[in-house]
């Protein structure tokens, strides 16, 4: 049996995650369920971008994602089935998936028509007890040929091909700023040059690989006093980061509160 | 097998859900457990009732809903078992469930004694993994008549019939001011008169079922700037909510701090 | 098929649970995981050791505990995976476990060693997805004598042998404040004699064993406002916690922001 899993703005005091799993169990009761995040801010396209890209491939294949972000139906936001790279993805047709979908074709598209009265809510959890299934993707909607892109999520490269214009997409639970500049484009552009990244009034000469690279073993324990000190990184996903290291946003502050980084804000990366 | 529903207000901190879970798996190896919510304001009886009557009859028929919410054990706050409408339902008769009883009648009450060296916590596990093994109720408790009512969730109606005095049940996850006013008696006193919906110094004329039918989908979207808005509406529960169109409580704000409605304020219907 | 929990300091929002629940479903498609807690204090081994001591026993014998909380691999801080109580735990060797372990000695411990290029996370996942499919220690790590300890979850007992001082370790979804004296450490050394707990300046001269207790039942529901009043009690742990009754960290507040009472503040007991 199929995975399911949930990517959702509901946050997890209301009743909508409940209600939403207790109708999938009662279409299948065999289904399994799995969380991905209830926690996104609501209506936020590219927060839910960037988590589901870097969750969904964790997944076996054939897992269908059911994604319920900023999905009220209307003839602007119409739902969607989509199958790609293996995986089954549910959700408005409005620019979610397209961190995922500008890596990886579709190999098909469907516009969900299956709703007469049911609510975006209930038409999500058919299509996806309908896949679980092994029902297919022409059943519950007419295929079209492109689906919605978001551009923020894309860095911007000048002319002379020596500076990277990115921006924050994402800030994590440690306070980490994600910027929208992968450890790919990075090195396709900079061919190896030396480079300064600007992120607000400070400027990284290394990006890290890992947090703790910032601390020198060699020396006694005494002298190093590495908490709280600001580095640039390519994290887990491949993507820069500017970390604090060993962050908390409820004592010391992180990135986003100690560096003034928020959604949006540029980070620049200037190859010498 | 059962599924076994959790609804608490123990936070997802703390270790109290994953030691209720591990006791479920230790005493029935294959159980399923799901969440509801332990996202409860503590000891908040009225949230817990609204949410508990909107998720559980999602679920199948044969689900078992622990609901451990000001449940600890006293001659005043005795803890009972419930069959109603299918569903089994494990409290303390503290009134947490008189949202759904006083619409379906329960089938069956039991008074739990099975407590002696137990815990509140084990004998709800106790008790759950004995109905889903398919023991019967009286095994684990007396019968008894009653359960406690709380009459807060109901709205009140003047004389003359042409006033519902509503008040603030819950507040969402998006900041939706969440009424107990149902669709359903705003029609049966209504009788399709005009209305105005007072929410302090705001007055609704409408009431809409989505909550983008406050768009005007034939205007160009230039001239269209809804985010923000305040729209009364019937939410997908059937009760009339105070909502602002793309809310967000941590950016612009949501009904419940734009408008300055908290749990309680009075919500009114005049029909005119 | 064992059970697989996570205890981690991620929170929910980010894509890394959904990411590490996809990589178990995939290496091990019938795997059955269950959450402890992603709330944790980023880098509180402390906060780790009071819940991970908590929730694992009441998991079914078997069962593996992933905990990934400061579990950035270097030289100093290496991957253990334990054989312990019949449970098995899968962590970092920074003295998460040392609550549980100064108690119950470890059958087994082992230093993972099958990283090669796998990250901590990966590395976690492989080990529990192996002793799932019932693999030994031996092959994913060499055996070590010694796990590291934490000192600051042990209270401090003075030469007379009437004073314990101990120190706040865990404060609870309801603000509850807990502290590292445990009731057998308390009845060892306060052998029946009086005794006085004070916390800040407030000074409780019992310790009650529900938070209940310091109802009256007796006295008429008028004269009965206990809503807000401060007590000491043993809580369901066995450890001494100050607490407010029905306290609400959002509204009336908790012992820790009524009395002041934040981590490692002291707490002492005198005996008369």
């Amino acid at each position: 049996m199929s995975l399911i899993t949930l990517t959702t703005d509901f946050g997890t005091k209301d009743h909508f995650i409940g209600a939403m799993k207790g109708a999938i169990y009662t279409e299948l009761n065999d289904a399994r369920v799995v969380d991905i995040s209830h926690q996104i801010t609501p209506f936020n396209i590219t927060e839910t971008a960037y988590i589901l890209k870097n969750a969904y491939k964790k997944f076996p294949k054939g897992s269908i994602h059911i994604i319920d972000v900023d999905s009220e139906l209307s003839i602007e936001n119409k739902h969607i089935a989509i199958a790609l790279d293996g995986h089954y993805f549910i959700c408005a047709n409005n620019g979610i998936i397209s961190m995922i979908s500008s890596e990886i074709k579709p190999d098909k598209v469907v516009e969900i028509n299956i709703h007469n009265s049911l609510s975006s809510f209930s038409a999500f959890v058919k299509v996806a007890c309908h896949i679980a299934r092994g029902g297919t993707l022409e059943v519950i909607g007419k295929p079209i040929a492109d689906i919605k892109q978001i551009n923020e999520v894309q860095p911007y490269i000048n002319t002379e091909n020596n500076q990277i214009i990115g921006s924050v997409i994402y800030i994590d639970n440690y306070g980490n700023v994600i910027t929208n500049i992968t450890r790919k484009l990075f090195h396709e552009i900079g061919k190896s040059r030396p480079f300064e990244v600007k992120a607000r009034n400070y400027t990284f000469k290394k990006v890290l690989n890992r947090y703790n690279e910032i601390i020198n073993f060699e020396s006694t324990k005494e002298l190093r006093d590495y908490d709280g000190q600001k580095l640039a990184l390519f994290n887990s996903s491949d993507y820069l980061e500017i970390a604090i290291y060993k962050s908390n946003l409820k004592s010391v502050g992180g990135a986003s509160t100690l560096l003034g980084l928020d959604y949006r804000d540029s980070i620049t990366v200037r190859f010498l």
